[in-house]
């Protein structure tokens, strides 16, 4: 990194630490270059990165000040919840997000992507380039059923962060985190049963029930400590459902981190009702605290969570390699994993042993963790300053996804078809429920560097509603 | 290539074709020498060659002979048909057969496993290490859900030469044949639902058919031409089935290519009952005739054949690239890859999409299936000499698989245990049928390079046939 992006790092923590506060003018340039031995040009280049932040304003012949901290806006809504199980529909919309190739013109604000571009994934990258070229049976052929063990064991070590001693042997890598909640919903349910979730809900979990005839129950979920408890056991009376499933942790699309006290309270009642959990952790390493929160499967004491990962939304997504801790359903697992894909690729799954090992993911996590949180500040700031007065925005405690709620009457879809001009593409909230409810929200990804292109990508969007809202129809 | 096995080859195809018979004398090393302008000792290295694979024979002072034919060994029998439709069970054999790790001590002389050493693969492994480099959104985002475009339209082409002429964007491409066929039995049955397949049939299929809660109704199926149409017409009239599953073409693990005639009257027969047919080509490229064989699939005018295919067995099983080509199926397909994998992994799709379109693909074809067909021969012959008589051995015409059928009484699970000191595994032809059937059969692999390795461990699991035939308990 540059030495004024470093400068302005320190700045920016110095003023989220609280030591200077909205308002407070900011040390001079002259004070700052003494200070840290840097040219003055240095520090007036990391004063004009944090404007482009917002995170400092200059004003003429007084040097640079903390900007009035702004009204945060207002929380989305919790959903109604339907009060019965439904089928799940809404593919054709999901197809629409999932259909834009890679490298395609069209920006895609929407989708699940982590930022690709940081220079501490090039270790992991050199390593599929070395392993690639050696032509051994390690990579080329079929791997162990299981996966890869040098990977296993670094995950059981990577877990521990999470409060979980989980073993290398009750691991098992996927072809993504898809694969390990396919699978999981196959280990615990048949067709027609009944599956509790948290609502708004991940589409890939929603297509999953539909494909395999499965109906969602959506419970309540608050947009800051998650799935309403009290709901929930309500419904446990109420239904029989078979499995709970959840993103407890920096939930995908509403971001808030289920509180610890709720994750322990939930297990005892999915034990009490003897229901299995079907936590998704895969945006748990991109929580801004540290350390990282604990899981559910942290708590678990008769092998009825099973945790879903990859490295999909941390590293890569083109990876494709996932993992899940399946608990008591190991070996039905193994077995959906054998007729699902045989196995997961072996060559991501050497580099990555090896990425981990060699110590470099951690300092990754911490780059990608920093990047999204100040990204958060910035497009909450973005969404205040263009979208319509009154517009409803999470507060996410991390990943990189924004949750945005309009209007009851908006149509996000139809956000989208307007959009189609401008090479731009939200994604629409009904794809994050059973039967299309969320037709009034959208969701934007924060995740790759700030650019002007996305604040003028943002302004757009927020252009547009408001254009719609003027004229439904 | 080097020289003297050029030469070697050019003088056994002529053998395989007829123009030296067996007993025949062959040319001399001084008529090679001239007619081909090479040395004496090139000559005499392409004779000692074709004398270690068994193709010619010294005889002092007289030069080189065609060895005189050996009486090919029996054909495995026609498996008498369960007649009712089964639920899948053994698992847990399967399981012992995929639990090895690669580069584990134990020769598996029983897994599909390619010969990955060729170095006609080494363009490959450049364009993967090359395009890991670039740390590039295509190959690290998630990618197309139908997979990627430049290598559906390589697939397309290729194709092509079983008669199929089907557009790109028909094509799905998919993490190893595995999730196409798992697919297309997701597409095609629900639980409960009966599917014929040959039998013996691929152990994969049957596994995915116990996941799914569907039944097999295994149909007898001869050595040589394949699935009987008659048992299939019966069958057809008696059962509710609802899909056809087969490996016509270098089946697996009988090695034989059903003959077009059949294949257009199984088609026909699947038009009239109106089920589909889900058509295992993943063998298919390695066929030893040229032009390689016709699928069902080419013939389909309705879109009932689903073509599962993938570059496990051609190329690399690690690359966990494979495809289908679904016909009306198409849009199933994509909601059952969407929540199985989300999608293949990019990286090898570019560098396969490179490999072919560069030309790289078919002369490593070529090479592999006269590898695979030298093989066969060598393998066979072993198997005539180390096995007790009255060995029953397939006559692949394809692919790289033998299928040893020995007494009725034999068990060849209690052979791999017999076989564990020895560090060699074979696969019991128990996981190639619903319940266990083929007890007294075995798979073995001739891919790899026929060393006296191999030869040895042949001779070892002979020996230990003979053995336990002669103290049954």
């Amino acid at each position: 990194m540059t030495l004024y992006i470093d400068l302005a790092n320190m700045i920016s923590s110095r003023i989220e630490q609280g030591l200077y506060r909205p308002g407070d003018r900011l040390p001079s340039v002259r004070a700052l270059s003494v200070e840290h031995g840097v040219s003055l040009s240095t520090v007036q280049q990391a004063y004009r990165h944090l404007e482009d932040q917002g995170m400092a304003t200059p004003r003429p012949k007084s040097g640079y000040f903390v900007p009035p901290s702004r009204q945060k806006p207002e929380l989305p809504m919790v959903n109604r919840a339907a009060q019965r199980p439904l089928d799940v529909s809404q593919w054709d919309n999901v197809l629409e997000l999932i259909s834009i190739p890679p490298g395609s013109p069209v920006l895609q604000l929407g989708r699940g992507m982590p930022d690709i571009s940081s220079p501490t994934l090039k270790p992991l990258l050199r390593s599929i380039s070395r392993l690639s070229r050696r032509q051994s049976v390690i990579e080329l052929s079929y791997g162990c059923i299981n996966g890869d063990p040098a990977l296993r064991e670094q995950i059981s070590r990577l877990m521990l962060d999470s409060g979980c001693q989980i073993p290398a042997e009750d691991i098992v890598t996927t072809t993504g985190c898809h694969e390990a909640l396919s699978a999981a919903i196959g280990a615990t349910c048949k067709p027609g049963d009944v599956i509790a979730v948290d609502s708004p809900s991940f589409h890939g979990v929603m297509q999953a029930l539909k494909g395999f005839g499965m109906k969602a129950l959506e419970l309540p979920t608050d947009p800051l400590t998650g799935i309403s408890l009290e709901a929930l056991e309500l419904a446990l009376e109420q239904w029989p459902i078979k499995a709970i499933q959840l993103t407890p942790t920096c939930n995908n699309p509403l971001g808030y981190i289920m509180p610890d006290a709720n994750k322990r309270a939930l297990l005892e009642l999915a034990q009490r009702y003897d229901v299995a959990i079907i936590e998704d952790d895969v945006y748990g390493e991109l929580a801004y605290s540290y350390p990282r929160p604990r899981t559910i499967k942290s708590y678990d004491e008769d092998g009825r969570v099973l945790l879903c990962s990859s490295f999909s939304k941390t590293l890569a997504p083109g990876l494709r390699i996932g993992w899940i801790a399946p608990g008591r359903y190991l070996q039905k697992i193994l077995h959906l994993k054998y007729i699902g894909t045989g196995m997961a690729a072996q060559l991501p799954q050497l580099a990555l042993a090896e990425y981990i090992a060699a110590g470099h993911y951690e300092p990754h996590l911490r780059r990608m963790r920093s990047q999204y949180a100040r990204n958060r500040d910035l497009m909450t700031n973005w969404v205040s300053r263009y979208f319509p007065p009154g517009t409803r925005v999470s507060q996410p405690d991390g990943g990189f996804m924004l949750w945005i709620e309009l209007d009851r009457q908006f149509d996000s879809q139809r956000l989208n078809r307007a959009l189609l001009p401008h090479a731009i593409q939200i994604a629409p909230g009904s794809i994050f429920s059973a039967t299309g409810k969320y037709r009034n929200c959208l969701r934007l990804n924060y995740a790759t560097k700030a650019t002007a292109e996305i604040e003028d990508a943002v302004r757009k969007v927020g252009e547009t509603v408001a254009q719609l809202l003027a004229s439904p129809d």
